[in-house]
């Protein structure tokens, strides 16, 4: 048998969505429902979220279907009858997705996804909708505070080897990129979707050749036109001072610096110091790169120190989200057959329906606050969701990667001074409106 | 262009893998390599760590090549030279791999990885080795914690929807099963790797119907085998009460209830009333499953109140790792043309050359400590490390993930008493030997 995509396979789903249609279909319960994503509650680490995943979303949901290996599985797995295997090979999405931009901000309950749909299509996309959605959007909110952080110096990310298998590192590559990285060092992610890709090189290089500023000359021959070179194997200064002897011999070869790496130890204190031989020894162009460890609080403190550091690497912090390694989030059943509902478990109970926000401007074009009403309660305010699939299919072009990265730019700038500054504990009112309100009472009256 | 496999496609890598190579092919700089990959430190959640996914990596050296479409990209990235290109065409992995086995229980600094290759070829695996093998133990390690607090309880991995990305999910499903865990509610982690599938139903598909018993009986109906209700969505113990009042009537249809799921609320609590409800109501056959932000310090403390819970299901916490969500770990070069080296930047040092660990028990067969020592020196003690691959293939057929499932039980019988309670802070004594201390001095007296 041959092996499915892991990104698009069908089969990427939680058993019990396949237990589930089938008793839906044996019930003919195939009426609309209206399923929300949304983040339950905001960690006092993130005061904003930023939307990402949707691209990848659309693309699930325009190819998802059973092929012949998977409904093979289906049958032969012994925990589905013959109908519903039947039923399966004509299952399609056909559905609408109402969506918030990639790159739009979002608080605490405010859907950015929803999907209205047949019960059995709206409920088999669930797991992958969740998975794609909960994933870029972590890490596009830890890349954004990155770059509130960074006050304009650019970043790249280096995240791919500590991120949680390929998917996650091609994923982080893009979040990050829309989130307003400079681009990111993972090959592949240039391929998929044009993220811009740089490098450098790495200690092993250094090591494989027995005198150090060999290997710097070496690396230059390679790579004339990108001379990074990584200056912290034995000792970060004499690597430093190294350069500045070398560079006379490589511009005699056409050959010009670009820059240096810092990886280890403290990254400000080698900055200054590294700047200082820099420019002593006439090199005041070639930047500085500083790697390790970086996460938005060291970049806040390395922007606070005035630290001569030009480009900011971030790795597995980002990638990893590391503070906040998953979003508490949910894809949640809000209306079915023309019937509101809602869950009421214990600390987890939900606002029913379907819903819209409407953002809410101060004098200076920052968010004020949002209100969270009904889809069909008409509010003053910008409207933040959209509709984006219509019976399945694409209401109008995809939105060009960058073009994605320019809107959460200006989203950015939106933000109020205290979640620019990502003071901790703080985030945005979210508004319920009288209309939930009173949508609410009635759904539990009902019950 | 046709997009790669992204789990296989060799320029899921860092863009300096290939600055770097060219620069190797530049100088001829071909001779054999050394490269390891460790862990630096155990954070203080962590005394142990379990490998994984050897396997996967086993499969990527194996098949590692560029295709026609990569080489493409190559070229037209303006970043290389054409006879680089005709360089990476015949670039394959021919060096050899030793490893733990998965399952192999593993502390700070001891190698559960060594390339020994062509450096171009150790070189440009760097990033996809550290990829999948940093994941898999990550998530097997957490896995192998909830397994230890469970004490003997079958744990079922319901984590793919937060995991970050599909492989990280897919992955997260084989290493949590090579720990110990029953299963994965992830289907197509059956297909790839034959981990059990487990499954019940969601919120919604109570939600969908008016009437919450009328759920559990079309339920019920549709996958008779297998009735796993969910009774937590209004009232956990009115849900309870609810199943007493359904069993009848499903008994009449031949059909028996499994168990019921508890998602939501102080889990031990519920279980204890939902437990009396049960067994006054005649169904103390019916068992509990428990499931919401489960990790392994929430199962130690049901296990301690020693809990009416049966199944335990555990996803985000474990998937994501989410207390130490990446692993402090390196590939470092530690050894060129026959010359053994290290890297010696500020508290990342590491021990030069290739490496055994050889393993010591008391006198109840559990770890006493372990010695890190020069591949060469032979000494007392159990060898950890073995061959696996030579010359780019492998020396024996694939272990199947049962029975390095088995060697993972026998490992975590083998940790001492404190490790096995989780003891924070706790770890085993790695001693390093007078041969690697003699090596790493002669090293730096080179420099």
């Amino acid at each position: 048998m041959s092996f499915p995509d892991i990104r698009s396979s069908i089969l990427l789903t939680d058993l019990y969505q396949l237990t589930m249609l089938q008793g839906y279909m044996e019930q003919g319960m195939e009426e609309t429902a209206v399923f929300e994503f949304f983040s339950r509650k905001m960690p006092p680490q993130r005061g904003f979220y930023m939307a990402a995943g949707l691209e990848q979303l659309v693309e699930f949901l325009e190819q998802a279907r059973f092929t012949p290996e998977e409904l093979e599985w289906v049958e032969k797995s012994g925990y589905f009858s013959k109908s519903f295997v039947k039923y399966l090979e004509r299952w399609r999405f056909t559905g609408d997705l109402h969506a918030m931009p990639e790159g739009t901000i979002f608080f605490a309950n405010e859907p950015i996804a929803r999907i209205t749909a047949p019960l059995p299509e709206a409920q088999l996309v669930e797991t992958r909708l969740i998975n794609l959605l909960q994933y870029q959007t972590l890490a596009a909110s830890k890349a954004a505070r990155c770059v509130l952080a960074a006050s304009g110096k650019p970043l790249i990310d280096f995240g791919l080897r500590r991120a949680h298998g390929a998917e996650a590192g091609l994923l982080a590559a893009r979040a990050s990129y829309l989130a307003g990285f400079a681009g990111s060092a993972t090959v592949l992610a240039e391929l998929l979707f044009g993220v811009p890709v740089f490098g450098t090189m790495a200690h092993s290089f250094i090591q494989a050749h027995t005198v150090e500023s060999e290997a710097f000359e070496h690396f230059a021959e390679a790579q004339p036109e990108n001379v990074i070179l990584l200056i912290d194997t034995y000792d970060t200064e004499e690597g430093a001072k190294k350069i500045v002897a070398l560079a006379p011999r490589l511009k005699d070869k056409g050959i010009a610096i670009k820059g240096v790496r810092l990886d280890s130890g403290d990254l400000v204190d080698h900055a200054f110091k590294v700047r200082k031989i820099l420019d002593e020894g006439g090199l005041s162009d070639v930047q500085i790169t500083a790697s390790g460890n970086l996460d938005e609080y060291a970049i806040q403190a390395m922007v606070a120190d005035q630290a001569p550091i030009d480009f900011l690497a971030v790795g597995t912090k980002m990638t990893a989200s590391a503070d906040v390694p998953y979003l508490d989030c949910a894809y949640k059943l809000q209306e079915y057959a023309g019937r509101a509902c809602r869950k009421k478990s214990e600390g987890k109970a939900t606002w029913p329906g379907r819903k819209q926000v409407y953002r809410h401007y101060d004098s200076q074009g920052h968010i004020d606050h949002d209100v969270l009403t009904t889809a069909d309660d008409s509010q003053d305010g910008e409207l933040i969701i959209e509709k984006i699939l219509e019976c399945g299919k694409r209401i109008s072009s995809p939105i060009p990667l960058p073009q994605s990265r320019e809107h959460a730019a200006a989203q950015l700038q939106r933000l109020p001074e205290k979640l620019r500054l990502l003071r901790e504990g703080t985030t945005v009112d979210v508004q319920v409106s009288q209309a939930l309100r009173d949508l609410a009472q009635a759904v539990d009256a009902q019950r």
